[in-house]
């Protein structure tokens, strides 16, 4: 049978080399949520998609809808997709993988004169990352009718320009929010997203594809600010400091230390400190007056996020009290985990497992806008392809073979989702 | 009897905000050692002593002297100084206390008449504040013959340009480096130095001067560097990561940890991490690639800081190895201890007790050119003047009526070594 994959891959593999010079920043892609790059992006799928007859459509947030049309579009529709955006100084796959493996499936099919029984969409997601905004899954939570005010009233990071402001400059109109055009959560079959792996699992047990079981929820103080005095290194004596740098160094060891114990006895979460930053005034004979630090806690596991960000409050006014600075944890941003649908994750295994194709199952750590989905009810499941150094960086490393293997199997469930009436 | 002083510290207070403008970057003081600002601030200073028929020259480095010439010239000449330049957004007073006290006690002197029996000179040093080369007491070093062409060839932080170079911009001459016009040590009868305090102990105990009995030595490591594997912060697990920040914060609370129990058991020093930053491409949803950091460390014990040092190798290493981390400590700069003069200290004493001047004894945490003055076996001393705020920083505060007051104590010390002849 030839399902037009070879044809579809070698597409996608030509618009991934196109898709590197958009937002090329000349050590990796930034391509910030809403910004004129991720709009280059969008339209080049938009053009790929048009060439092959495919039915493209926006909705209010900017989300660009590629539809193969089914025998009967009254039927709930199988859905696929991710996201175009990036972190700064990002990769060229993170996202960027899961809209292509979908194009190459989708243009395929169309030029084999495919014909499924019931619509195939794939959804390009607007704004994934949230480097960018203080909110998660800004595009599919669009997509649903779930943003709120005050998540239209967010601003970016870099610009200060409000995400009501930025959608409205990529075409969008938040006035049309609450609809219509929104996806119903009763007209989706099911939602897959392929995506590079971000972690270490599948390059170190060598192999191509994982399927994912659940997908973290997080918590996240990206701006804990320590204030205490400055003071001249030398003249202040130990017992006269209010040290922030200080500080803010015991309350990472002590909020790590709790992370190596719950670690030890098997409760899965990650806690990082990725900016940790004495002022600008702070120079080497001088004592720390102010330090600005972030905290990112993920876990699937609500209720263990929630008696760890109990202890964060607890460490954080013992430091405060005990080294006589203030801290001020800030604004805290969250998303809820996301359990993957275990009827899909089975269907997708007998796939894997006829094919020969050799796989694990593994949660994600990171956030996926397939979370957003299986938070309406979706039946979602997400397919990992192996990636060499992480996420999040200019050294993201996809093989194209792992590529090809994974989009052929998220061509068979996709076919397989697709085919006749269900229950 | 007259002794010029109220005239002088009129005059004092003049010049105080007149130098305020000199360096004034809107929030503090900012007068970069070998800067156009500090050449203004030296140039005021040598208006004022000409048109008070004051006697001045500059050396090879541009250090000025002003002096009222004894009546025999061929003795030990009586010494005083301080700097003018300043640490990045510092304030008014650091350094300039003590070149103001002594013009004010110098012109005070020549308005009234009186002729020392030996000469007595102010050294207006440069580039005092280590915050621009990395270097200690440049002036005082290169106005006895003791920089090397290492420390020459130092780059300044904020423009890369060689120590050289700037010596030669502000009229100074590298060449001249090893004499004629150097300072002798056998020529100079003492040296006293004036100085805010830069801690909190005369405000705390409520006396307006303090008598200062040594200096402390420092060891410095400005720049080191901690680098580890940025990664994705929720697909990383644990066991995977390379945590820059993480390793960062245990070696700042393992040598915290360290210097409480030292501190605990009466050996005095400091330890201070006045910079920590990972790096500029850090954000909340990686684990932080690379930190660097600043070490300070300083004590009148030189083998406590000998001994400390290395802990913080072994330390580091430990740390290295158990995080998978890199550390470089990088480039280390140290000055030595200073002790001040006991029996200079002792005449100072019976002049406050003579006077009615309350006053206590202390250490100087900070670094001073009166160090380099002992280290050439010259009887030296400082006194600290009362400050809140500390110092190297805008809020600075010096009441005026205390600077009288201690300006005023050490009119009384200069007159006093000035006069008669000594074994």
């Amino acid at each position: 049978m030839d399902t037009g994959l070879r044809h579809g891959c070698e597409l996608a593999r030509d618009a991934f080399d196109r898709l590197h010079a958009i937002g090329n920043d000349g050590r990796g892609i930034t391509r910030p949520s809403y910004s004129a790059a991720e709009d280059q992006a969008h339209a080049l799928v938009e053009r790929i998609a048009s060439e092959h007859g495919l039915l493209v459509r926006r909705d209010w947030a900017g989300n660009l809808y590629v539809t193969l049309p089914g025998r009967d579009r009254n039927l709930p529709a199988v859905m696929t997709g991710s996201h175009l955006d990036s972190v700064p100084c990002g990769g060229n796959f993170d996202g960027a993988a899961g809209v292509l493996a979908a194009v190459a499936v989708l243009t395929g099919w169309a030029r084999t004169g495919f014909v499924p029984d019931r619509d195939v969409t794939l959804i390009v997601t607007r704004a994934e990352e949230s480097a960018w905004f203080p909110v998660s899954y800004i595009g599919s939570k669009a997509a649903f009718g779930l943003l709120t005010d005050a998540d239209l009233a967010a601003r970016r990071v870099d610009d200060d320009e409000s995400l009501a402001e930025h959608i409205r400059a990529a075409g969008g109109n938040p006035d049309r929010k609450d609809g219509p055009g929104l996806l119903n959560p009763a007209q989706i079959d099911s939602f897959v997203e392929l995506h590079i792996e971000q972690g270490p699992v599948l390059e170190g047990t060598n192999l191509p594809v994982g399927l994912v079981t659940g997908i973290c929820g997080s918590v996240r103080y990206r701006s804990i600010v320590i204030t205490g005095r400055a003071a001249h290194s030398g003249a202040t004596p130990r017992a006269f400091r209010s040290d922030a740098a200080i500080a803010a160094a015991r309350l990472m060891v002590a909020l790590d230390d709790l992370w190596g114990h719950l670690d030890a006895t098997g409760e899965v979460m990650t806690l990082t400190f990725g900016v940790c930053r004495t002022d600008a005034n702070a120079n080497f004979s001088a004592v720390a007056g102010q330090v600005e630090m972030s905290l990112d806690m993920r876990s699937r596991d609500i209720a263990l996020l929630q008696r760890v960000e109990n202890d964060v409050r607890r460490i954080a006014a013992e430091i405060a009290d005990r080294h006589g600075v203030a801290v001020d944890l800030g604004a805290r941003t969250s998303s809820m985990p996301a359990v993957m649908d275990p009827a899909l994750l089975g269907q997708t295994e007998e796939l894997a497992k006829s094919a020969g194709l050799p796989f694990c199952q593994l949660p994600s750590g990171a956030g996926h806008d397939a979370a957003t989905f299986a938070g309406q009810g979706v039946p979602a499941l997400m397919i990992f392809v192996r990636n060499a150094n992480g996420s999040h960086n200019p050294d993201e490393s996809m093989d194209f073979a792992d590529f090809a293997v994974a989009t052929g199997l998220l061509e068979k469930l996709l076919r397989l989702r697709s085919e006749g009436r269900r229950a």
